[in-house]
């Protein structure tokens, strides 16, 4: 199956929108097995649209376009659709009064213009908007199929989960395509590597993708077979093999964030936790908080940049800070575990280290990061050195702390 | 001038990677009076390059290319493009000299497959790659100027703007363009239009663009003349008109972030900052530390979400809590109070609300956020009611706290 993806958009060609939602589609695409072809944008022009619909028509079987279906003057999209697979627009009651509903319930006048939302193509499929008045559209022509949907990533997003996607996996045949995805953290892809020495032993029974990130490898195991059973078998027999020899750096089964994971197991086991950051300066508390529901969790943060604060603020002794200094094991140690103690919470976390560009010394470089975790039994700190810009630096900070929490919450699990 | 960009790459079919590096070439191409009317992605095939660099040759003038110039397997730009343009690799020793250096500087012995990054086309002109191994290339053909860069983003944003972008402005013409970057915050698209009610007689000047994001609206002003001194006047003209409208709105003349120009404001005026966060979580404090040299202004953060932290961490009086609730004017301005004097710093500032999805009642619902900044003089605080999901809502209230403290630290300017 040869997949187009045309993105329509005045705002993707200047650089002020980045195409996300061609990536996602690209993403989903791999996730039933098909592997997007091109992807070809262009901006609000008839013109320009209906060339590109010849030339993904001339070499794909199925295009997927976004964009350009607003009720107003960038409304470029259907007309052109509907010149390309000659069509006349005529209304669907049925897409008026859903247009007409979703106004009612925001309790807000509708303009006329929405109105010419419920103008349809008179030979197209409709797909429903559940979250905006654009309807989507599917024309089918010779052996090409052409979803068009609207822009907005969440209404994009609706349409290509509950309509394109079965339907492409339905045109797929009686192949079934099963994927696993392993988050893993704390080890780079070379090691993984590796560490799974026999590639060719899972990819008898499942492809191996690896997908790394600052944020770790993300490994994605995908089996096909005409039979479900089969396919079911042989993905179970790849995770089992890549698990075997790996398994301590696999945090999710799903594809979800460390943190979100780490959240889960704090919310799970009904444990509590106070932050203590330096050079992470507020991030680690902030992806923690950016889960709803963190106040289940999260009791307080404390960013400590100054030695006064550490001392204050943390009961960092002034001693350990003057023999030590502030970017070391010991004063980890005591941040993680006076965060702990000043909150009353079951686990303690801290962050230390040169975040850079400038501060670095010889014996302490940019990219020093110490990190701890205190709970009631003991204070476990680590040592990284990380060679990424400022932003960087921070992330793999914040990523090495909640890995380390994660190991630290689940070290007494069989 | 008609453009098309060529993006190369299966990770940006499969959503592996964003496509940041169009967004980029688009935003700077604007910059210079031109806009992108095509950006295409082919994976890393032969064929499929070939085809992409047929169409881009039947229809635009310029074509920029970047990605697959790896020195290994996935090499099939370079090939594709010799294909195209008819030319033979030979080896160019400048080239392998900067290749060999650049192996010794890091002190690593080179792969012999690096040679053949010096291998060259023999009608191209060579682009110096300063971050990387790949040279970049230049084929003129009829009236095509194709421009081939590396798909690593600094080594491409390199080559465009040492060689692509001043050849183009070359090219151009004896047009001169400027632009001038107003950044607003704390003001509405539609407030700023009504209030800058003459865009007539401001376009007559230079052309206006509002490019609204979830942080503010960016308004570029864009001034074309035969003659620079005309340019500058249109330009200063209708930066004149603007700034007359919604001075207040604006807080940096280039494309910086609010964060940066309040860092900035901070550090030129050597004032300090303490921040008490709740509903934001430790977004505040992470955005202040992404900035280098943010130790220079930045005390402490505390990220009180109990009460219990609000009051023993930030002094708020138990009975403000329980009189007004922890999403109050009061809470804000006691929090902000209180930061600053336990952290004897010039500027205290806070953040309390409800970031959703939960915690929402009919009097204080989600979305509401009080902000307050604390100096020497007085604490001022205001409320807010935000509509975007949790992790809007927090950077959201990020901007408006951190625009309230720009408005605090410049207010006794003239």
């Amino acid at each position: 199956m040869r997949v187009e993806i045309i993105s329509i958009g005045d705002e993707l060609l200047i650089g002020q929108t980045v195409n996300t939602n061609a990536a996602w589609m690209g993403e989903q695409l791999l996730n039933i097995g098909v592997h997007a072809r091109w992807v070809t944008t262009v901006g609000d022009r008839h013109a320009d649209l209906l060339h590109a619909l010849s030339i993904a028509s001339s070499r794909a079987d199925v295009i997927l376009m976004t964009g350009g279906l607003g009720p107003t003057h960038d409304d470029v999209t259907k007309k052109a659709a509907c010149e390309f697979f000659g069509a006349s627009l005529t209304l669907n009651k049925k897409v008026l009064a859903q247009v007409k509903a979703r106004f009612r319930k925001r309790g807000i006048a509708m303009a006329p213009v929405n109105e010419e939302q419920a103008l349809v193509p008179d030979n197209a499929e409709i797909m429903q908007n559940e979250l905006g008045t654009a309807p989507g559209m599917v024309f089918k022509r010779d052996n090409i199929t052409c979803y068009i949907m609207p822009g907005v990533p969440g209404e994009m997003k609706g349409m290509m989960t509950r309509v394109v996607l079965p339907q492409l996996r339905k045109r797929l045949g009686g192949r079934t395509i099963l994927i696993k995805t392993l988050m893993t953290t704390g080890v780079p892809e070379s090691s993984l590597f590796e560490r799974l020495n026999n590639l060719d032993e899972i990819e008898k029974q499942a492809r191996i993708a690896f997908l790394p990130s600052l944020f770790g490898v993300k490994i994605r195991l995908l089996a096909v077979s005409t039979s479900r059973p089969d396919a079911e078998k042989r993905l179970a027999a790849a995770e089992l093999m890549v698990r075997k020899k790996i398994a301590d750096a696999i945090y999710a089964e799903e594809d979800i964030s460390l943190v979100k994971a780490v959240a889960d197991l704090l919310l799970e086991r009904k444990k509590t936790l106070a932050v203590a950051e330096s050079c992470t300066g507020g991030l680690v508390a902030n992806l923690l908080t950016n889960i709803p529901g963190s106040s289940g969790f999260f009791n307080r943060g404390v960013i400590a940049y100054s030695n006064d604060a550490k001392k204050e603020l943390l009961q960092v002794p002034g001693q350990t800070l003057e023999e030590y200094g502030a970017v070391s094991a010991e004063t980890a140690h005591a941040m993680a575990e006076g965060v702990r103690k000043i909150s009353a919470t079951d686990f303690g976390i801290a962050v230390t280290g040169i975040a850079g560009p400038g501060g670095g010394t010889a014996a302490k470089p940019v990219g020093l990061v110490y990190v701890a975790c205190s709970d009631a039994l003991e204070t476990i700190t680590e040592r990284h050195l990380f060679a990424n810009d400022r932003q960087g630096n921070k992330q793999r900070s914040a990523q090495a702390i909640l890995n380390l929490l994660r190991k630290q919450i689940i070290k007494d699990d069989v």
